[in-house]
């Protein structure tokens, strides 16, 4: 069976008429959830190790490092950026596997800065880059991902180099050495979670993407059953391998249309909880300070996961179901600056995090919760949260998204600014340049 | 069992005055057989291709391109010239796995012009980046390359890192992350062989390897124990994992001492052969016109991996026997340009090829073989090859490592540039720059 060919052919003759809307739509959601993610993260310790390391070796300044001033060859700006895409685990995620964006439109956004590049194209190489990474990881999961590779890295890399080869108008013989140089360069272990090198994965997997894409584009081969082969990726790298999950209904399902975004900056599990907090609050107009307790039921997962009673930094309140819980009701949010050193140590949250109890109740999917508030004065309110905002089941609105957006640029940009880049977004598919949003997003 | 740090211990704490005197010098005749190898390749159609399609996004020109007037930054310098080291399959190989200087060297000498670095410093740091790829690759030899991982790449990257880590002076702290970043970004598979991707992974693995260590230098992060931890390189890369292979007898057991060198520019299977065959033609002053038979007895390896009884094109000569054994009677030689296109081409060579005959004696190992060959005026002259020259058992000596080396610049080089850089290997670890080295490799 010829994946990686039948794969390359659907890649390079794929026609911008044949993308539904809702899954341009989609992408354009994604992109402003992205872009938000990374803006917020451009002053991140992580993202300021690893541009310290490599500014002195950059080349000419072709790309935006996003949310700065810096401005690198579009080889290193795909690095940097897909690490700030992802450091705050706050990028959207496939229903299934991989976290789509991060390792691919840092890549595609670098180069539409560098040549010229339509909004249209940038969002169908981009559909394209998604549909290439997703299936390839499905192909492997979850037998790949439990081994122990981030697929996000892993499967990252054809990604970036799928849309990227689409960008440089590759053949399909091109194409197929493209993926067959971004499967040679597949790497990311999970060892790494806890650790700045999680977020490199992706930053890797778009400057290897890329740079697949650039050395087919001078006819630099590579093997051409890369995927499939008996020695190719697929069979190394994974005890399982579904080839028809790469080539199956290419063209008729969109993996985009399976693409969630977090509301909240912290893992999934948490998210039920929080949805239950700031509604509850929100509703009946709560006031932190005559909130006496707060009753948690919750998937036996969440205080496996999030079970940290008394955390002391702002990364350990990601890893506290009763912080974020507190937080929510004082804050009536859970963004970034909930998940802040400040924020954990601020007396209020503190005092109300000590109110919290979290119930195990194994009948609870993970993104399921039951939230109870006892008040000092006497009143009880309680919500039943079937599916945590952000879900397939009930996604963030484009309202939502917009709100995230706001909240992670601003502090970077002007609130001008901000609403700029929220219009690019939405009208991306029209842009004659879409490398103006790259340009938009340097303060 | 604490591998990664116990590895990182002694990388750092390593102290020239241990290494001996024999590894040293071993140092520097693998540091002349790969700069001939990487001169030799310069203009190699593979490397012209990744050139041409990374120079637009190089840095400033801190490093040489071998053999060429480019200078590019060290991150990009190292991948273009790791590339070189490996397109020819000309350079080292260590006697169970890996080929080391291809990763190594062309990150630390890109480093060396970059900073400071004496001679020793670089020899050093050489030494040890050895060391910690080869036992990287054989604590997970055989069964991680049997699974289809190119290990020069996989492995390679944990010698370019450490390499450059030393260089960089980095803490016992920084060195296990260098070893956990390299670990994360391992890559490569067999699947490519026979493709320009082959070379890409040593290239990739030395810019992988210098990229690992400056990041562990601005304290970019990794997991600390990333070869044995459960989701680790080993466990997670081979089904096989003998940790004593990376920590036993550091500082004692040397394994750059199991380093050979090619003298012909093909598979080591063909060399018995073709030492019989050069070897007879010099001892007996055969004229290849009075050549009648050449009667070759080898392992049944020649036969099945090298074949191909007419070669067409210059890389099909590599995998023939017959046109090996004709080119080096006709040319006292087996260097690359025996097994060009026009001499596969060359009708003195052609006609020879046909009166080649391959016995394959199960009893003869694959650097053994038998040759007689028979005179049109009736003389019947044979040798036993024992060992092949270039084996462990038969080193090529210093002066056959100049000779090839020679044989690889010429036509690159000036004449008095190839004997100033022979002198420069030599006398490496006496220099105060060891960056001179690469500028002298320059036209």
């Amino acid at each position: 069976m010829e994946v990686t060919r039948t794969l390359a052919r659907y890649l390079v003759n794929s026609r911008w008429a044949d993308i539904p809307q809702r899954v341009r739509h989609e992408a354009a959601r994604a992109l402003l959830n992205w872009l938000g993610c990374a803006i917020g993260a451009s002053r991140h310790a992580t993202v300021e190790r690893a541009l310290a390391a490599v500014r002195e070796f950059a080349g000419p300044p072709q790309a935006t490092v996003l949310g700065r001033s810096e401005r690198l060859d579009i080889l290193t700006a795909a690095f940097v950026n897909g690490i700030a895409s992802h450091v705050l685990d706050f990028d959207d995620t496939h229903a299934r596997a991989v976290h789509p964006s991060a390792p691919v439109l840092p890549a595609a956004l670098a180069f539409a800065e560098w040549r010229a590049v339509r909004g249209e194209e940038l969002i169908h190489a981009f559909v394209l880059g998604v549909e290439a990474e997703c299936r390839v990881g499905l192909s492997v999961f979850p037998e790949h991902y439990d081994i122990g590779w981030h697929i996000t890295g892993t499967a990252g890399v054809f990604g970036a180099a799928a849309a990227c080869g689409r960008l440089l108008r590759l053949t399909e013989q091109q194409m197929a050495w493209a993926l067959g140089i971004a499967a040679t360069q597949s790497a990311g272990l999970r060892e790494m979670f806890g650790s700045d090198c999680k977020s490199l994965h992706p930053g890797r997997a778009a400057q290897n993407g890329l740079t697949a894409a650039l050395l087919a584009a001078r006819n630099f081969t590579s093997s051409e059953r890369a995927i499939e082969a008996p020695r190719g990726f697929a069979r190394v790298a994974s005890t399982r391998f579904d080839p028809e999950v790469i080539t199956a209904g290419l063209g008729e399902r969109f993996e985009l249309l399976s693409n969630m975004y977090k509301p909240y900056a912290c893992g999934l599990v948490m998210h039920a909880a929080i949805d239950g907090c700031i509604g509850l609050a929100r509703e009946h107009r709560l006031d932190a300070q005559n909130v006496d307790r707060i009753e948690l039921a919750v998937s036996p997962l969440v205080p496996e996961l999030t079970g940290i009673e008394s955390p002391r930094t702002g990364l350990e309140g990601k890893f506290s179901i009763y912080h974020a819980a507190a937080a929510a009701i004082v804050h009536g949010a859970a963004g970034e600056p909930q998940f802040s050193d400040a924020c954990v140590r601020d007396p209020r949250v503190a005092a109300l995090r000590g109110r919290v109890s979290a119930r195990a109740d194994p009948s609870l999917r993970k993104t399921e919760a039951r939230v109870t508030i006892r008040t000092r004065d006497g009143r009880v309110v309680s919500t039943h949260v079937e599916h945590a905002l952000g879900t397939l089941a009930r996604p963030m609105s484009d309202d939502d998204l917009e709100a995230k957006f706001r909240g992670l640029a601003t502090g970077v940009l002007p609130a001008a600014r901000i609403a700029e880049l929220i219009t690019l977004c939405w009208d991306i598919a029209g842009l004659d340049d879409a490398g103006a949003l790259a340009r938009a997003a340097a303060p």
